[in-house]
């Protein structure tokens, strides 16, 4: 069973379209050139290269085309493909050029950089999404909020509430993980340029390359100051989380006995043509599951040793993409579960009487 | 072994006792009796009850000796220790009285109301601690700051660097925790108030209370509202993390060979009479893997179900006061360790040049 | 809030008597004192000491009364209890008897050695408790099997099975995890005896201290091999996960509207007097959680780095033993609550046909 | 950027073509069809369904094409790829033979069973690398073994060793991690076949299954009993945990300053040229980080509600697959690993002394 976000069939539950394509190996090659075009760019800027260079480099940028063959045999020996790509670029670009190619930044700068500009499109969409939910959310308690239900502690029939107090639950948290996600995004999405060993040697090419690329310049590279990506990864897991939540009471709704709702859309069986299977409402249990296993991770990581730590970079890349991937999908899931629930009324009150 | 945080010996490296106190159980008691007494106060003022019905209560919770044995059976039988300690002080309490104690309030509003009166001081000591700890890297850079280092990336010797380039690896992101603890405080230092099934019934009492108390108020009662505990969890965890960061970069250029540094106060060992051993440093790093560790149980109880888990709910006391014991740990021996640190010279360029 | 497992009140829930007695700090400084007793007198065994060295080594050994107070000043310098127990126990030993106590010895010796020993009746009890589950299992199944329940997938009504069919999927684990246990103990509870660096220096005092203590000699001291103790903690993690299983199913069985079985003795609650919550139901699944949540501590614990990693072994002691306790904790209450739970009919038959 | 493991150029360092290639979708496609195909044959052989109807379902199975588009709607749909599978089937199958069809079965027999059999070669595979991996360690030990090393604990210069006492501890735990992957094997490569709830209702055609896949027939169907699968990622994990101390072993012996060995192959860096990383030992750290990080995912998901969980089942997906292929990465690094070190003395002799 490969991936199961971008799995041939399983990405149907599990894929998020938007977020796969965001994220994807393409754009993540297309943005590392973008950075070395903007150092380039910024560097003439300031009079550290003549035009003839950048325009040689950005020659090359624009219209190189690298196949993975060829990068990945650089990644099998240097253990990042920025040290291949900047080889298989050299080779299209008169020697003389070659000074004004990367020359001053790191693999790091590189890749980290391409990174936060694939995540900027991706915190937008989330909280876009956000947005959405709340819409809906709200829309189906205004639908459906005055009707009674049993509240339940600890599973057990506890004293009625209404449609609207649970679904409260569901909703409120929303509009604080919007704004994490806004302070998330202002905090990782910034310009890493730090050089072999995280210290900026030229601050004017710096700000002018962050401008370039419309991204915030912190005071010092943050090649090894992790927090910021590590916290990105727990509002990740809060959202997934939240939407678990509603996910679990979903399914405990649903449950024959106690049903108050009904939903539509749900998954047919193999062996019972009677069954209608909650699936998302279970898938978002999953994804939340998923994401607070992974968390850790990031935190790890945090532990970074001296000027670069090879082993915790690594595992970042190992662990934030899938948790992007699992809030997209978690998202787009719970969306499309608000649109399938129905109030069918609440059958809990009489059990309670006996 | 028993829990480190307390342990009669062990606690000499992982016991914060400023925090071990605040988070006492004789705290979490009197700030249970505290909150019962605010309730009652509450209603008082909004003429809910009688003065005499609020004396007497009164009089019950300031003088009442609550034994442990007491609790333990009622924590046995009832899962919480809430409905135990009311049938105990209303065996104290005429009968007349009994409708002025508790009634409205449910187990979870006075456990978890508690608890936040609890976090306020510690919440208050860690946002201080980081300060000293902020001022005291600071002095260090000053003292050393200016003396050359090898820079090393993936443990190889890369550039030279200075001692100040590194310091502020450990020292930058502090600043962003003070503000995150500050945050993560005024989210979850609320009254929480919502009777047996989250539903607040009295406006009046509520504003009241969290006034007597000193808390906001929020809009509906956290009880399965769960993210903003997970989120100061995850603020916990990013902190011991960079303290991690500083302990595991000082125990590697403690190294022989490659130090730059020496420790004073350092471990003796029981076998080698030469070792110094980086005590402090190594702990800075366990803490932050404890603390990394923990992290997933605050989140994955976001799934809280219905009205109230449980499980969920038993699994923050389980992670979050040892998360709290941890982080100060960490923050009391990453002061400690700053002043223990003394550059000695780096001796890595010499066999960089061979 | 206190550690749980020996809290002063909620202990009545989280403590388990027999396993906080095993694995007190009383206990681990008596197994310290028992390890270097075996040692001095293996050594007197081989000829390597004389019997007055002997006599005076263990008279101490025997007759010392050692505070805590005492034993942290040295933890704190240390990093480990043993270099000042050494010194304390030194301080009441003649001069010419110094040579015949530790020497040879490390602290890790003597620290994991007594910790196995700590283990072994550990786990002899849970086995013994995984026994009495099994066989309260099979009663409750002879006693309610043969009646009908409604087989329930993705928590959706699916086909009729048996109650025994269910108490089978409980059941059928704990033959397995009797035998991991047994594995597990066999891997662990050996005689740590390296050295200061890890090297065994003289077999016939190894074989001869491994007699005395009842233990495996290993052909090296685990010191630095840690996987034998992570799959320890993995078997607990899968016992307390099998019983969280249990406990799910039963909370889910004692909802109003779908309920199949009666609990006896179940929880009351402060606000609601109708209220019967399945309190030790959720507990399990809490205990399930918690120890999912430590075993990678015991994993990432294993990347010990060269010959001893303060580190890693310290993350260690932060989690296997709560674990333990916690795995303690789901037995006593697993086997408690198969004692109070009582079939009374599957109502959702008629649920289903609508 | 997508998944590391199958990534278009990380897979150079990430990717085992080997595990990616067993886990594949076309391999989990022809083992779901070499299910059905097995249990219509076992049915023939007991006489239940006609020579005929065997043959049409046969003939349809070994031709079909299923293309991902048609599953992945049926994966939105049901939540399980079956459903959709036996529909396509169908279609190609003339109707008087569709109860010869996985009628009988359920989509987690299937599931589970294609997933054993993907499994079987790949822990094949793994334990004939733990014996490569054993065998090469020896080997670098004959080459080695008997040159001085310092002995390190808590990465303090301690007393000297050999080279040989070090890469023991890299390989003496190896033949317990094959045992264990020959007993996890045992236990989990086993005949899934309970139908809609768990219960086998025909012991003579899940025999003949059983023979014809070459798999052992557990008493019941584990459905719902997943410890077994949670000891396989145990075991995984402890065989990355156990390459990961290798690892960082030999990242600490290539800092220069302390550098007792020489890596071959090793890693350039695009800023600077006199760099050779240690990216295969920090890759080997990586993994194991990854591994011990999903662990708690595997025990979550044994508690596994009532018949089937959807939502614990899906965790398990996102999972175990991933150990797998991490698990393939470390084992194929670590005999690179082992091919590139070079013991080039150890010079902390000499700092040691001062």
């Amino acid at each position: 069973m490969s991936d199961l976000f971008t799995h041939p069939w399983m990405s149907g539950l599990f894929g998020d379209p938007d977020t796969n394509a965001a994220l994807g190996a393409d754009k993540q090659l297309a943005q590392m050139l973008m950075v070395e075009r903007a150092y380039t760019m910024a560097r003439l800027a300031v009079g550290d290269i003549e035009k003839a260079d950048a325009d040689a480099v950005c020659d090359v940028l624009d219209n190189v085309q690298l196949t993975p063959e060829e990068l990945t045999a650089g990644v099998t020996q240097d253990g990042l493909v920025v040290p291949a790509m900047i080889r298989l670029l050299k080779a299209q670009l008169p020697q003389e050029h070659h000074h004004a190619l990367h020359v001053g930044l790191t693999s790091q700068d590189v890749i980290d950089t391409a990174l936060v500009l694939s995540l900027r499109p991706v915190l937008d969409d989330f909280a876009a999404r956000l947005d959405t939910l709340d819409n809906d959310l709200c829309a189906l308690s205004a639908r459906h909020g005055s009707n009674p239900l049993m509240g339940r502690t600890r599973m057990q029939a506890a004293l009625p509430i209404t449609v609207a107090d649970r679904i409260a639950t569901w909703q409120m948290p929303l509009a604080s993980h919007r704004d994490r996600l806004r302070r998330s995004a202002q905090a990782v999405i910034v310009l890493s340029i730090g050089g072999p060993v995280g210290i900026r040697m030229n601050d004017d090419i710096a700000a002018g390359m962050a401008q370039m690329l419309g991204l915030q310049l912190p005071a010092k590279a943050p090649h090894t100051m992790r927090a910021d990506l590590a916290d990105l990864a727990n509002t990740l897991s809060l959202v997934t989380g939240t939407l678990g939540k509603f996910g679990q009471d979903v399914a405990l709704m649903a449950q024959q006995g106690i049903e108050s709702i009904q939903l539509s859309g749900g998954g047919s069986s193999s062996a019972m043509a009677h069954k209608n299977n909650p699936i998302v409402a279970e898938l978002l249990v999953t994804l939340a599951g998923y994401n607070a296993t992974q968390l850790p991770a990031m935190h790890h990581a945090i532990v970074h040793e001296q000027e670069r730590s090879g082993a915790a970079w690594a595992l970042e890349w190992m662990t934030l993409p899938d948790m992007l991937r699992a809030t997209g999908a978690s998202l787009r899931n719970a969306i499309q579960l608000v649109g399938q629930v129905t109030y069918i009324g609440d059958r809990a009150d009489a059990s309670l009487s006996r």
